[in-house]
């Protein structure tokens, strides 16, 4: 059937799975029908893992045609062969050897994908249009074992989460501390339209063209997409077309686990609080201490965490029968101010009901209710902090020092006050590890932590980065992705992420497509789920011209940090060449590097081979990176900095709540912490409407935030909604599961 | 290091782990050392996976003292290594062998395990009080690839998560389809303390001693604990002292994801809910039809699920323009009764805050609130598909038939009218796979699915129990548990699972202890997190007597199902032997098969070893299983038999929403389900204040429910909190992480 189903859609490497019966002949017997099946160009021989000591692997090996012929099968003899759990199949066990998929010969036109360390699933490209979970389905995996093995990580710093995910330990970098680190590039985009203009994509297609055309070491660093709008509107975000990482289910459905084990932190965090002010309320000073404190054998003693408490308070005691009255008040009461609750909790789900809720309306709450909402999981404060952190023991400190309220008396009330900083720390254990996926033709990727790109930074673990930076070496490239327009996504990716990593990014790819740049040139307005205007279907190039003011304005923004910009203009059916040029010489006149057409989404990596060459030249120009602001800088200096010059603002102006903001956080030292502007994505500006480049309007901050565990504050310029709906006809209408053969049907 | 610490808790076994840059001879001087060692009683050597080719493997094997050798290394040779990513560990790829912990000697009294085909962790017992994430860590966990090896599963039937989880692919079941089925074994208990009575612990503990001391192929089935009482005040789930499943932190948290699919899937279903309703009651039916059916490429066109609806509808049309404006009217407007929904939101936290809440007050959702709760996630009906349900294309079935709501015309909304069933499968496709592990001894456990034990049923999955019953054959047993008391956990496992699975039950171990049975002979209160009352901890003969009242009750109650009894008594240190001896003299009395002493917490399988000889021989009886009700009998009868015979009520008596309720579900069709009762599980009757044998009382039903897709009616006696809270100090202010061992503290 897999044969028959991969002949079809034209994939060239096939998998003879033999029954666990099957006699030494029986198997002779197929690979020669193999043999002599001109529609199939190579094979891959399995035999079930208990078989091996009853049949002649050599024999059988050596009965493969040789334009048949499995790359790297033949090198190695039947001694030599691991025999892991590896979905039973054979693996050489030469030092970065390992089961690769034969080669599309003839006459079809891919050509042979090697890079220096990844051998790459062949890939049949062709025109006809897949669904991208087809196209994902039409690929046949690598055995994610092997993936890890061709990029040097040791078998025990693995974890394998099935045959197609694996957890990658951080004591991978230790291991590799000595190692220079590879060319760090970042891929960004122009204002988009609300479709999005393909940075995914982009991302995984030029780490395709990068290791299977320049035969670079490349590993592609992207975002784990929240499963919300995966059932909603919005669909997944593997990439697409023919660039994309595989399987997308796994990509887009519970992944490993991380975002799940948020929410159970998040919402343990939540119920902390609610549950002890309920306590304070309801009991005196002795019994909230003999309750926190308990008699055990006979006598009290504090836990850790509790003397974590006791030295902020500045008592320096250990002993609780030693503590006063005055101190024990201060002890046991947090004496959280109910309006000054920043905490919510979260789901990872669409539900727009939950955006304004009010609680503890049952009779076993005793009347305490108070308003308060739910988030959507990736808008947790806990995935920032797990896409900041740069290792176990720095993530335990921030998941301690996450301020969820403020007591009446004006302190910062944090999860450590709670006691609850350790269980967050034990849940996210796991987390913390990078997902090791792989693209279309076999490329390596990480998939770790989604932060929501308004009121957290948007971008993927700078964990995730770091090894893939020591993992590539030198010459190799680590390609990762900002989330929304550069303006918002690049701009926390250089002053947030790069500040905490201390990374030094290479180049900038400014993803600019003709539909967006017509968009910004005055064109109608661009709806998801409705059709598009017939200005973006046919040629327009007074239209496009217009509108690369705002690519213009967003290649100054990156030039603002010292980067270089390549421009990768990524093309769709309907764009006519002469409008694809004009993009790319108005690129270079802005002062890109370079300005490229790419098709990876329809042809692969070799549809970008153009960009990935760009940006290998672009990485080796001198660079003079450099932060936008000072952090020390008072807060409304740094926040009026960004507003100037990357939004192009006249001024800012703080409203009351927002001043009021500024003054609690001054004196509850969080001053020096960077900025994080919660910001439509949809303008330059705060006002969604505004396309192109808007000039002379004032940039109010309606209030401001502080994610202290995380690291930095974010202003509210307007209202950001934090969790999204359902619209009446949601993706799950077609998502479905065939029971026979376990495909996942209707995803995209 | 690793060496010092297991030397130091006295175990036996030891991993020599070596630098990845050691050479062959720096092994043999290390395996020297070890030989030379008296406190060392055995060791592992693991190697890279990478120096297998540089090392002489058999060199450093026959280097290793004979009475430090570890089982099944020297029978092997290097030729025959599997070189799999097992921990580095070497592999004998015999039939049935694997790596093995070398068994206690000498001083120490732990006798040599063996089982007829599991291979057991050696353990040093001794009586110091280690706390139960100690003793799980004493106990090196086999690789669980070693493990599914030996239980005779294949390497493509399991899905590693890490090293000490899988997941065991269904198509284990048709593989094994000729094989019969091993003896079904169910662990019970008395009317229970709110402390618990060792339900778990002699489950492991049985298992234990039927593998090791009895030489049986065994395997427990066991439920996956809720998060939110790990972090509340009950803590883990995991068994206790010497009869563990281990590790008990992974057990314990995240597991494979399971419950945090069904947070997801029960979630996006309750958002499609309120969803609907917004879209329905803001829309007109044209609109409605226009997006639920929308234009692509020109033409509309029904989804299969849509297709289902419209036949359900008695709609004979696939062609949407077809259909006339009635038609369209039924088509689109489910037309909820808000009243009516009985589908909630759910955490996997213990968050009571959330029991009574109002949605829907954002500006956003135009004034449409409503009052909604959430429960906690296992309370689920998808926890209770999960657990009861017997196939892919089964599970598919019961979440699209999942009643969520009656519409204004008295008609049930399913999960299939809000389009959202297919989705539901495909977040489910992985939980539906039972999860592997391990016993502190080493024999296989599945974890697997765990309902709610009041408003569900309260039982693990009929798939774990029937894949566990083929792998062990016909001389083997599998232990499953069943929550609560026998009054609740047991009828159910009788009337629901069994008669879902259609499995018959060999045996019931049903586990009393003196504690619960001094409760009940008129013992003072006992609550958690206060110390016990000297009736508990001086003997007391009386109290005992008087209370095995309720013993005998609960052993007549499994002899109405035909079963053979066996009375477990979990003895604590407190207990005398006078004690111990009077509960089972009386348990034969009362008609008990045997009735023995158990220490397995203290001394682990040794301890139930006589427990497991008695069950052995009940296993070999005559047995007559049969229902307690036929469930063509009306509903009010069925429930009134559970009142009269389980738990010994004059009669019963419906309140008014429950008869509603009664005519209601006749309409609908749902009159011929099996009967749940959602009763405190403290009582035989439903006021938890009588303990004993409550006698002349009728038991009120409050309400009826109907979880029509895992196929049964839950009658409300009393109100069920859903959703429990936090205490005044949560377990949560001992849990923390070692950020440089990675060892959790604080879990129990």
């Amino acid at each position: 059937m897999k044969l028959k189903a991969a002949a079809e859609i034209g994939i060239s490497a096939v998998h003879v799975k033999l029954p666990r019966t099957a006699t030494e002949n029986e198997v002779m017997h197929r690979v020669m029908e193999v043999n002599e099946d001109s529609k199939i160009h190579g094979l891959i021989v399995q035999l079930p893992l208990d078989s091996v000591h009853t049949i002649n692997t050599e024999r059988i090996i050596n009965s493969v045609a040789p334009e048949k012929d499995v790359d790297g099968l033949t090198s190695i003899n039947a001694g030599k062969l691991a025999r892991g759990d590896l979905g039973d199949c054979f693996i050489p066990c030469t030092p970065n050897g390992c089961m690769e998929l034969i080669k599309q010969t003839g006459e079809t036109n891919t050509s042979r994908f090697r890079s220096g360390f990844c051998h790459c699933n062949s890939l049949f490209v062709h025109f006809s249009l897949y669904s991208d979970v087809t196209i994902s389905r039409s690929c046949v995996p690598k055995p994610i074992e092997c993936l890890a093995k061709e990029v040097g990580l040791f078998s025990d710093e693995v974890e394998l989460y099935g045959r197609t995910k694996a957890k990658v330990q951080l004591k991978t970098i230790d291991r590799l501390q000595a190692q220079p680190d590879g060319k760090y590039v970042v891929v960004t985009g122009i204002t988009p339209t609300p479709l999005g203009e393909g940075k995914s994509t982009t991302t995984v297609g030029l780490v395709q063209a990068l290791g299977a055309h320049l035969k670079l070491n490349a590993f592609a660093c992207v975002r784990q997409p929240s499963q919300g709008p995966t059932f909603g509107i919005k669909g997944g975000a593997a990439g697409g077309g023919y660039s994309q990482v595989i399987p997308m289910e796994e990509f887009n459905l519970h992944l490993t686990g991380d975002i799940h084990a948020i929410t159970a932190a998040n919402n343990l965090v939540a119920a902390a609080i609610d549950a002890r002010m309920f306590h304070e309320a309801t009991q005196s000073d002795k019994a909230l201490f003999n309750r926190l404190v308990p008699l055990t054998e006979g006598q009290r003693k504090f836990s850790p965490v509790q003397i974590s408490r006791l030295e902020k308070l500045g008592i320096k005691k250990t002993d609780p029968s030693m503590l006063t009255e005055e101190e024990i008040t201060r002890f046991v009461r947090l004496d959280i101010d109910p309006e000054s609750i920043t905490w919510q909790r979260v789901l990872d789900t669409n539900d727009r009901f939950l955006r304004k809720i009010t609680i503890g309306q049952s009779p076993t709450e005793k009347g305490f209710t108070r308003t308060a909402q739910f988030d959507i999981t990736v808008a947790s404060e806990i995935m920032a902090v797990l896409a900041l952190t740069t290792s176990l023991a720095d993530m335990k400190e921030r998941l301690a020092k996450m301020v969820v309220a403020t007591s009446r008396s004006g302190q910062p009330v944090t999860t450590e006050d709670l006691g609850v900083c350790g269980a967050l720390t034990v849940l996210m254990r796991d987390a913390i590890k990078p997902n090791l996926m792989q693209t279309l033709e076999g490329n390596p990727v990480f998939v770790h932590a989604g932060p929501f790109a308004n009121i957290a930074h948007g971008n993927s673990s700078i964990l995730a980065d770091k090894i893939a930076l020591k993992l590539v070496g030198p010459q190799g490239f680590v390609v990762t992705e900002a989330g929304f327009g550069a303006d918002i996504g690049m701009e926390k990716f250089f002053n947030i992420k790069c500040r905490n990593s201390g990374l030094k990014p290479h180049v900038v790819v400014l993803v600019a497509t003709v539909r967006a740049l017509k968009m910004h040139g005055g064109g109608p307005t661009v709806t998801a789920g409705t059709p598009l205007a017939k200005e973006y279907i046919e040629e327009n190039l007074v239209l496009l011209e217009a509108g690369c003011s705002n690519m213009r304005k967003q290649v100054e923004n990156a030039q603002l940090f010292g980067v270089p910009v390549v421009v990768a203009v990524n093309a769709f059916k309907t764009d006519t060449k002469a409008e694809l040029d004009l993009i790319c010489k108005l690129a270079k006149e802005a002062g890109a590097f370079d300005a490229v057409h790419c098709s990876h989404w329809a042809d692969g990596g070799a549809g970008a081979a153009d960009l990935a060459r760009a940006v290998q030249k672009a990485a080796d120009l001198p660079n003079s990176f450099k932060f936008l602001y000072d952090v020390e800088l008072p807060i409304v200096d740094k926040i009026r900095i960004i507003a100037q010059k990357i939004y192009g603002a006249d001024d800012i102006e703080l409203l009351p709540e927002a001043q009021h903001k500024v003054e609690l956080y001054s004196k509850q030292g969080f001053a020096s912490l960077p900025i994080c502007m919660a910001k439509t994505h949809l303008s330059l500006s705060h006002d969604a409407e505004k396309k192109g480049v808007p000039t002379g309007f004032v940039l109010p901050i309606r209030d401001i935030r502080a994610s202290v565990g995380a690291g930095f504050l974010y202003p509210l310029v307007g209202t950001m909604p934090t969790i999204p709906g359902l619209p009446t006809r949601p993706c799950f209408y077609d998502i479905d599961l065939d029971t026979e053969s376990g495909e996942v049907h209707g995803l995209f």
